[in-house]
């Protein structure tokens, strides 16, 4: 199979909480094309949350909710063992906040893309990846379901008639089974766009990447994730965006149903 | 003028958070018309607030979003120092995840009703009335916005273009100037409700009330409001529909417009 | 190996958070004669620890930490993966907040009892384990470290050269390894004391315990926990303390060093 | 009366939280002589408290507890409207666990300094000024109480036999009452140690400051507050020491009874 002719960049974004500052939320908005806004469980709250919105308006960015664990504290990257109705009712609930402010501004969300552990946990938990995209169904079922290529929340999101995102990212490897290798690998990460480079080429030219273990694996993405925070941040978003350029792909924000 | 044809009775509801319980939702479900539903800042969780609605889904009573402020310890009853942007924000997000869950049931929200401390100041200061009500109209201009009769966030509701409904509280005594006797005074609360139900007949069948001081303030109001705790409040309600059949009243939940 | 001489029996307490409620502490004091209470993160507040200690000082109990989770919404139920650094922190703060609740009483605080999955969890992990009696160590070695009997807690308190109360449970059937049947098992539960007294009697008298698929297991008991809440509590605490009195042992309190 | 012979410099610190980082904590230590550090409820967390004490500690500066309102996402900035038996049990619960973290680092707290909001008020309100010394005096008598100097919380924790600090703001114009002037006055801060120099220099040498009106007001001050964060942090920092030294009044850290 070819290479895609029509992309979309996405990054998380309104993870500042309070008096906390987190993120170079202004600055990425002028390279991406969707932003995924946290919805004040493990990151965000209700002024941060109108404030992104806001400034991706202006932007003219497609906007989608980022539901987490209710763990603050832990940013939402701690596993949390939450029954399946737990989890459907903490993404139907912080959906629903999130279209709220969206509405108060007169913008339409995009799609839903689960935070942390969470979005980790429906890659593989077959049970609460149907919870997940259950919940996203409930709330609005022409909102688009992101999850990693290949995992059991992309076919989720199809078995419950949503439109999917496949999402790659941009700074880490995979492994043989289209997983990505584990952040505690030595070698999990690329630490600049330099040296990620040539997967999200190939990710994005043929549809396949070599796991870090040499085998070619397919992987069709229609998202690329750039990581919101971080000094390389912005590296990697402009550099993502120069790529596609490069290679006489449309880069396109999400679009609802 | 004459009195009311037809008049809501609405009590607060889904007050429970994770394993904690609060009031007897159920039985009240079968008196009452509207019920108000907390939101998850002062009480409430995105479970207890799926189950809530299902109850009153089921039992065909309208539901409207009950927010507060964001102080679960001291279940909104404390008063806060938000500024109006803080207060409009709070109530986008918490109605924004109330019809969240509500759309997840197929059900639609009536009304919202501020909780607490936050409702009381809602009574008497204009800038925090304002905040609310344009928060309301921002996230949807078809809810019903409800308040204490002749309080200014009936007037800045009605300054929005918004659907008002007037409140009147069963089991509490009124100040010559319409608004309520504090807590703290020894005669403020009617602890039965054949105390109460002079006042209330003539609230319903005059549209004014004998202050505690004797004077006749006019007091409309369109709908009712029963304690959803506490011991006596099956009484109240199970009183309160008696004396509206029996006044050839029709009972009837809030209507979105 | 004999029978005990002297035994406790304690309880969790101090649950209610805010204005709700849990559990039914006053009559539970007549019988217990160790408590632990809840310190502000999956359950209980300043307010209720206060209150708490309190009415457990006028009832001359022992009183020790209960710390968990972070995770008011789930009582502290739900498994969080929190780093051994994570879980030595949050000890330290909760048995810390208890202390100076406790000093600011005049009473002494004699141990510390992690709270749901934490407990559950450092039942079998070591890391966990070492990470909770490190922490119980650093804020105050003369404090007991109450854990399963048989487990790696209590490994681990020795190990931290703390002293150690061994736990049994009463309402809970044991498996062939000495660990407790899980609550999904459908015999995992006794219901009434009247069922779970052959078993209290025999750990009290052989140190033994019947497993549930009939293999004799060493469980010396220190201490037996009868649960807090739910419609058995008090039928469960009166027939244990029965029980302690006709086999002719001292129910007697934990005791710091 | 003349000048002061040795004073010490505070400073708030361990405001981060989670993943988020506020402050310059590490390069403040380098020149202040004692820090008040958050205790969770409007700031730090278990880790961000032990990894601050620990900070303090190799810089041999005094630490001290600095509890404030329950409320994250207002930085405990907002008033919130608590009962004195709130405030006493929420200051005990915040000492409580801050000393529980100092011991598990062999350190000893020194002092208690409210914050924000509840600094705020208990410079002027009586009841809670007394509920603030209260708090400090049951958990640890030996603990010096910091307020505003002239204010209502320095006479309660004389009334309860507490050694006090009498503070003093580098950065704060004051009114002739010996107030600050409220931020909300243009003229309310200093910019820059430059401006505020001279200030501070009357404090410490004549016991007075000129008020913003002209008059002089007596301002005994045995700590002055630099603030942590902000652009100018150090820039204040630095200048006081250079002050002090140019003065030659010693620099030295609050230290318990």
């Amino acid at each position: 199979m070819a290479g895609k002719s029509v992309v979309d960049i996405n990054c998380d974004m309104g993870e500042s909480y309070g008096v906390y500052r987190l993120g170079q939320d202004q600055e990425l908005l002028r390279y991406v094309s969707s932003v995924s806004i946290a919805c004040g469980f493990h990151a965000g709250d209700p002024s941060v949350m109108r404030e992104t919105i806001a400034l991706a308006r202006a932007a003219k960015v497609s906007i989608g909710a980022h539901p987490g664990y209710p763990d603050l504290m832990g940013f939402g990257r701690r596993l949390m063992q939450l029954s399946p109705t737990e989890v459907f009712d903490a993404i139907v609930y912080q959906v629903g906040a999130f279209l709220g402010v969206a509405k108060s501004l007169g913008v339409a969300g995009t799609h839903v893309k689960a935070h942390g552990a969470l979005y980790n946990l429906a890659v593989s938990d077959v049970v609460v990846a149907q919870a997940v995209a259950q919940a996203v169904r409930a709330v609005d079922d022409q909102l688009i379901l992101v999850g990693l290529a290949n995992s059991r929340l992309i076919e989720a999101g199809l078995a419950q008639g949503l439109k999917v995102s496949r999402e790659a990212f941009v700074d880490r490897r995979y492994q043989a089974d289209g997983s990505l290798v584990p952040r505690s690998h030595p070698h999990a990460l690329y630490h600049s766009f330099g040296e990620a480079r040539d997967q999200v080429k190939e990710i994005l030219t043929t549809g396949f990447v070599t796991a870090i273990t040499g085998e070619k694996v397919p992987v069709v993405a229609d998202t690329f994730c750039v990581h919101g925070e971080g000094p390389h941040a912005l590296e990697f978003a402009r550099g993502m965006v120069a790529l596609v350029a490069e290679q006489n792909i449309t880069l396109s924000g999400l679009k609802r149903l």
